[in-house]
């Protein structure tokens, strides 16, 4: 099989990646931070380990990083951890409904108002779009770092900078950033940041995480056992305690902790630079095609995270991916839950058929989805 | 090491959880529900299978069950899903936090208020300390199955009875017994039961599940991408989609299916019945230490789950467990997260030692920490 579809999750995932999570089921099934035997406490430095290689990927303190399940559960602490009564909040018109659906659950009980900022290619569009929806009861913005359905790239550094001036909370989702960017939380400023470990971090799947900037304060939207204060009724004020309720995915972190030493032993840069050099080359034998409708500039031309969606003759996405399907080539074809990004595209009634490469994905698979393709034209 | 920290989490894990996760996360690390392509299709096949073994052990129908990271998160889920502003709840005085703070942080806000029933041996008086709490607004009763510290069993289907006489919805916290007792909803009258995947079911870490009753209307507390009605900003209505926003933990989820299956094949009722042996020739043997303070009647006489509690000499629970870890003994010490049942039995100030055996604990095990103990006389 051919595999595409690395934005949804990296398939393989590396060798050191499994047989670290396989080792870790064997060696750290303990309850860490609840027992005072060697096994419990091994445990423990374990995932702290990966904590600190967590914060230092995205530049927090270690004991700001929480892990949760997903991107979805960390960014649904975040939004609803910053947000009260009368608060207005700014999202942009490429987000995931794991942004969007939070917010819209949380407009429909009347606790906040939002409007969603319009992308543009020009950075300056995008700040002044931001600028003008900016009210006094404006409480948050958030961005993802780069659509997963476009992969357009969006300026987070210059929104985090407009944010802090403007007094506002910052939320990355970095679903699609994370092992991909660069992005630094003194350069970004920004509040939270949230993404899954299994994408561009290579982790198992069942991993993601919330780091947030030092001294922030959040409600919680789940409250349990911490292994600490347990005395108290009341949540723990700490972190990473105080998001971390219940037991932890052990194997599942330490086995993000080898995703990310994987990442770091490639490089960012060098995986981003393989990725984008194929889809630079998909690009160019697509933009050829007369059957193939794109959507975005070349990558060459504007900034982008290695995603590409397309469309074939007039066929809905759903067809065109189950063709290639049948020729062993797995691609996601939909809205790839993202409703906005498709409305800002104006390819909601069809949705796109999507392309994401991950470092393993070779200059051959690309070859062989191109010439699969043009056979079915 | 001598493991007797089970209800933490059972270790080891069986060979066939290890090497199913293993395979899964090789074989099935793609996104289910989401794509077209025969590899995401077979995912999706997966899970559902352990999604219909789920659903069996309680007897609710297989889309009922929805997947999360933890028993706290399915607790919370269903807690914060039932309750509306002005409700009135009822929980039992042995709940552990994970009951207790969602419980607090609701009435904190002003949004309900609750009462604790006391505890008792006696099951008639218990039913009497439950009705003498019910209110006019009272909407929910949440009970654990039983008590992670002392072991005592609830009568779950007594309660569920009154609850449903009462038309008050019941939430069965199951982290201790699912897998240690058989209950199923036609007799518990449950409207949620929630479960951890790690601990009586043997499977990894990282993963709970939340089944619920047919019919029953949820709020959610997570909104995100469920790969279904893409196009709506609403999360979808339906289970188990409603319940599971963003990317699953697909190898967990495998993992905790090959759980199951370890927990059927040995049968529930002879796993129960070695690990309660193990408890009864431990008590039996504590109770003739005269250092030692037990804090329940023999497992002979009452319910309860093979969990034991004590106390050694004046010492502070963390110090007897540091003294038996020193001597590679695992047990828990402290409060166990579960402040409640410390104040109900009067140990809120010492915390407890607790022992908990597992399916792979042996007569020989329970022969060394006894002889070990011994000798710290």
């Amino acid at each position: 099989m051919i595999y595409l579809d690395n934005s949804a999750t990296t398939n393989p995932k590396p060798i050191n990646v499994i047989n670290t999570t396989n080792f870790a089921m064997k060696k750290f099934s303990f309850n860490s931070g609840r027992g005072g035997y060697k096994e419990s406490v091994d445990t423990s430095a374990k995932i702290y380990e990966v904590r600190e290689k967590t914060a230092n990927l995205v530049g927090v303190e270690s004991q700001n990083v929480a892990f949760t399940s997903n991107c979805t559960l960390a960014l649904n602490m975040a939004i609803k951890g910053i947000l009260n009564y009368g608060d207005h909040v700014i999202i942009s018109g490429l987000e995931h409904n794991a942004v969007t659906r939070p917010i819209e659950a949380l407009a429909l009980k009347g606790i906040i108002t939002y409007d969603i900022f319009q992308y543009s290619y020009d950075k300056e569009v995008i700040l002044k779009n931001i600028k003008n929806l900016i009210k006094p009861n404006t409480r948050l913005i958030v961005c993802t770092q780069a659509s997963n359905v476009f992969g357009c790239k969006m300026p987070i550094e210059e929104i985090g900078h407009l944010a802090k001036e403007n007094e506002i909370a910052f939320i990355v989702d970095g679903a699609q950033g994370a092992g991909v960017f660069e992005i630094k939380q003194k350069d970004a400023n920004f509040d939270v940041y949230c993404s899954a470990g299994h994408k561009g971090l290579y982790g198992p799947m069942g991993v993601g995480f919330m780091a947030v900037k030092d001294n922030l304060k959040l409600n919680t939207i789940i409250e349990g056992g911490t292994g600490s204060s347990s005395l108290k009724l009341e949540q723990p004020d700490f972190m990473p305690d105080r998001f971390e309720s219940g037991t932890l995915n052990n194997s599942g972190i330490i086995g993000l902790g080898a995703g990310i030493d994987f990442v770091n032993k490639k490089g960012i840069n060098n995986i981003y630079s393989h990725e984008i050099d194929i889809i630079d080359y998909i690009y160019d034998e697509l933009k050829d095609l007369k059957n193939v409708t794109l959507y975005t500039p070349s990558p060459r031309n504007f900034d982008t995270a290695p995603i590409l969606s397309f469309n074939f003759k007039d066929y809905s996405s759903e067809k065109t991916a189950l063709m290639l399907a049948d020729k062993s080539i797995a691609v996601r074809a939909g809205l790839h839950c993202a409703p906005l990004a498709h409305v800002s595209f104006k390819t909601e009634n069809r949705g796109t058929v999507r392309i994401s490469p991950s470092v393993f994905t070779t200059q051959k698979h690309a070859e062989y989805f191109l010439n699969t393709l043009k056979k079915l034209a």
